[in-house]
């Protein structure tokens, strides 16, 4: 980390400078608009004077560091207001992108911001997810020692989103005070006026009721801004809200405070020299030094190659709790990892690393969103983030996931418990039946689903190596350990655990299904029929090329998951092997419910049993 | 709709019976579920006086109709406490299966409520979604005129889900004084003490700033709790929520208020005899009358038969257009159409129906799980229910689109409009590239990929007549009208466009990739290659006969989508032709961005040029 204060860190301009600031964002960000075609220069507008005097006031950053790792922070939660926040960068210094190239397909400069730019560590513009992200860079950097501060700007559109409470809730629980939300009251949404218009006493009741500080300034007058900034800094109990009353378009007299101007930009030519006109020249000089990227990271210690999973073959374990075995061993090598769970750490096993690491834990309580977000917004500080639920709850987070896809973290890893019918009793809403189908199409995303403890805690290091986004499914309950430590388990492995010449027929199982296929070859060994069977323990990217040989020597595949029949190891499969032999797929069709795991099993015809009657008919 | 009232509906107890009844649902919640050997007993005697007063004294309901279509509802958004919920229904006489066969496979009585009970009308278990329902349930029945009360009781954990609070804003925009909300404040998670414990005033304060009544009162004090009821009815200026202090376990010294027993059954024998020996006896009668099953309903008027889409063959509309025009010429055929949208109305074009039918039209503002939620609700009251926003943004909500699968709706339809990578400059977070994934593994979900305007308006018709839960995908940019007024399309169907004997490969798309299709098989024909070209404007189920029929005469498939390379289309395909012949198979692969739809069409190989390579490859 660079722990040098540069002289452009310490940028900080007066009064009337920002002021002039704001203009020339509000120039850039119509001019930017204008050249694409695209785009919403009056969402830009509302915020130019917060965006000035953040950037060239409130915040100690250093436009040469885009990590950040000791600086002040910045998440543009608001993410279609992407061009102000480019404009503002470039005029710091911090890049120098042509700011005319907005949206095309070869700049950085996308239509909202993705980590293309190296200034973004999160994907926005899926509204209402900067401030879990903020809130767990402020955790993040706070279990690190650091005294820098997070601010992230919303619009009051988005407030609506529950995960906005989700996160305002838990960083008073865990009282950040090194965060600050600002929220742009510019009362437009994109169909119609918000809910709650210029009420800004609303907005600063629900973040005092949700433990704030919480604060009304008038967000056209950066004196005000500056001085609620200047407060906020100084508030040592929680985080601070600052609620800022502007209007959208500000600066235009046809578009100011105008419904109907969401996402249109100001056209080319004379409209936009009206427009540059009403603003005026705004001349300032700012420094414009070269950017050196230094992104943050984790360390894994010596310990981590040396430590071995420590279960015996045909020793019984569920895979959920070598998932808690993994995340204490990990723990002691790495002092980065981080782990947050959502009030269901005895579940999941995310427990016994919360007992030993507490200050490395956070509770995220009942908010699955939230927690993702949190999660994300960690490992951008450098954190081995984990994050765990039930995994029909992640589900509950399934647009911060797919963002969190976009943010291409260095490393983030979701673990999913309770997965299938073969949970039982419960019935179908605690039973993860789509999350295999939801995170495969998740950009960048690779999904595991081991089938012992062995696969279990050597997938964990895999994922801890490898960085990236990641998935592992595990299972409620126990099943016995197949495999030695001396086995590897990689992105886009397989096992094959029965292999003969004579084998008639392919069997594809993972996690629980996996032993069900081995119970298949066994009884069907005993009639002498050869059946190979493979562990498809990495279902995304899945193993193409053993299961095309096994397609070409054994002429069929019975595949067999405990899962919807749309979107997961099925259909992986069948994309894989695509024409190469003919495919019996027994998956979760129909209706799960309520019953013991064996019987639920049985009735959608995904236990030993079914299996071999299929590979009967095939 | 039954408006008699019976003698069974005026069904009251005093304040002593109703203590005796609260005894004894707590005596059998512990008893089915030590039956069961699983369950959350302590859950259910936390409520056992809340849900006492509730079905006993403070709701006007009629036990031998559980469409209560004139009546007050009941639901259950802590679905864990599903065997009081049974209990009750139970001694109401509005049940009389066997309340020992709780979570049995044959039984009704599902570990968490589904629509498997008659009373159940929106499957719960998944926390934090119940007040959305409840929401949707009261503004439906206000719409229709009706006076009755709706009564949604939460847990103090799942109270920390966002979605919680974008129902509580919604319920108060919308003045919905017929809706109640009941918090059981036992202060116990299922991992831990929640966050706020027993602080109920911090709980007042929220509902409070989110516009609500809000009183607190002793959870296991039946007086105080009727008297709150009581209030509430009166109270006309919106929503009530009642805060209720609690003991989770409360009435058995060993597990009232312990850390460790969520989610604990007590175990028959021994252990269950003491338990039931500390509540004592609660004897108490009930009469018990039958129960006859009156589903609430909608009716389609004569003019939807009528109704002809006005489109002609090669005008250029945009198939989320065409969904615009459908709602409006649906809501004129059938009162019961409800729409309801997240601010996206002039994208998605629900704004037309919306400026049509102002008073049947919902805005849920930026909170799509709400908006889910409320759109569910509804449909239980009887409503021909649709919701829309961007493809990508209901993501957010796809806990609550997987619980309404469970839920078994009459009539839902999801509408994304602004899907793949087709949509251009606004870059990934604005691109739906995971939905078909996503809708096609939720639970008796259709799913619907139009390709032109008079497809999309017929298809509205179809699942309008079909009923259940579909998805339907809308394109942002136009497309040419390919079909005439006689075409029909219905779940399970395709079209074949282009065929000969002469066919060397079939092209299937669907959408926008349809158009590119069509133009490579122009391509193609000119260089004297005849290709099939199938629509397969149903992605779930997909037309698996055609395909196959395609697959045996033309040999090879080339398949193409604006989506992930996981779960749509594609896999699909893959599936339904398992084996019979190789496919290609073109999608978004790698990270999508910002840029031209064209050039983004061609970067990701989905368009015309493409599909032409892949064809002269094969």
């Amino acid at each position: 980390m660079n722990t040098t204060m540069t002289a452009e860190r310490a940028l900080k301009l007066d009064i009337e400078d920002l002021q002039i600031m704001a203009q020339r964002l509000r120039r850039h960000s119509m001019a930017m608009t204008a050249e694409s075609a695209s785009g919403h220069p009056t969402t830009c507008m509302s915020c130019a004077e917060i965006v000035s005097t953040l950037f060239f006031s409130a915040m100690d950053w250093d436009p040469t560091d885009p990590s950040a790792g000791s600086s002040d922070v910045f998440v543009l939660s608001k993410g279609h207001a992407a061009p102000i926040y480019y404009a503002a960068l470039w005029e710091a210094g911090a890049i120098d992108h042509d700011l005319l190239t907005l949206r095309n397909f070869d700049s950085p400069l996308e239509g909202h911001p993705t980590p293309n730019l190296d200034w973004v560590r999160v994907a926005t513009g899926s509204l209402g997810q900067g401030l879990s992200a903020g809130c767990g860079m402020a955790l993040a950097r706070r279990q690190d020692g650091g005294t820098e501060r997070f601010y992230v700007l919303l619009g009051d559109g988005e407030s609506a989103e529950g995960a906005v409470w989700e996160a305002a809730q838990l960083a008073s629980h865990y009282s950040l005070d090194n965060l600050c939300a600002i929220v742009d009251v510019n009362a437009q949404g994109q169909s119609g006026r918000t809910m709650y218009g210029h009420d800004l006493e609303t907005f600063v009741k629900r973040f005092e009721a949700f433990g704030w500080n919480a604060v009304a300034v008038d967000g056209h007058d950066v004196e005000a801004l500056k001085s609620a900034f200047d407060k906020a800094r100084d508030h040592r109990d929680g985080p601070t809200a600052i609620i800022a009353r502007t209007l959208k378009g500000k600066g235009v007299s046809f578009v100011e405070d105008k419904d109907g101007f969401h996402g249109k930009p100001i056209t080319k030519g004379e409209q936009l020299d009206r427009a540059l006109a009403e603003i005026g020249d705004a001349e300032i000089s700012v420094p414009r030094p070269k950017v050196d990227v230094q992104p943050l990271d984790f360390q894994i210690g010596a310990s981590f190659e040396a430590w071995t999973p420590a279960f015996e073959k045909g020793q019984k374990v569920a895979t959920r709790q070598a998932y808690g075995t993994a995340l204490v061993n990990l723990g002691k090598a790495c002092e980065d990892v981080f782990v947050i769970d959502a009030d269901t750490k005895n579940s999941t096993f995310a427990e016994p690393f919360a007992k030993e690491f507490g200050e490395r834990y956070v509770e995220a309580f009942i908010a699955e969103q939230n927690m993702v977000g949190v999660a994300l917004g960690a490992a951008t500080e450098g954190k081995l983030a984990f994050c765990s639920s039930f995994a029909c709850f992640l589900s509950r987070a399934y647009d911060f996931i797919r963002m969190a896809g976009y943010s291409r973290p260095r490393a983030l890893v979701l673990c999913g418990s309770h997965c299938g019918v073969s949970i039982g009793q419960d019935g179908a809403s605690q039973m993860a039946l789509e999350d295999l189908a939801m995170m495969r199409a998740v950009c960048g995303a690779k999904v595991y689903y081991p089938s012992d403890a062995m696969s279990t805690e050597r997938i964990v290091q895999t994922v801890a190596r490898d960085g990236g986004l990641a998935y592992i499914r595990t299972t409620r309950p126990k099943t016995p350990v197949l495999y030695g430590a001396e086995e590897e388990f990689y992105a886009g492995g397989s096992k094959v655990l029965r292999r003969s010449e004579a084998d008639k027929v392919t069997i594809v199982g993972a996690g629980i299904t996996l032993h069900e296929a081995l119970a298949a070859a066994d009884t069907l060994a005993a009639d002498g029929i050869a059946v190979r069977v493979i562990d498809a323990y990495c279902v995304e990217p899945v193993d193409a090329a053993t299961l095309c040989q096994a397609a070409e020597e054994t002429g069929r595949l019975v595949v067999v998951e405990d899962h919807s029949a749309a979107g997961g190891l099925g259909e992986a499969v069948a994309a894989a092997v695509a024409g190469k032999a003919p495919i019996k797929h027994l998956a979760v069709r129909g209706t799960p419910r309520s019953g013991q795991p064996e019987e639920l099993m049985s009735h959608f015809g995904i236990d030993a049993a079914s299996i071999v009657a299929a590979v009967r008919e095939a």
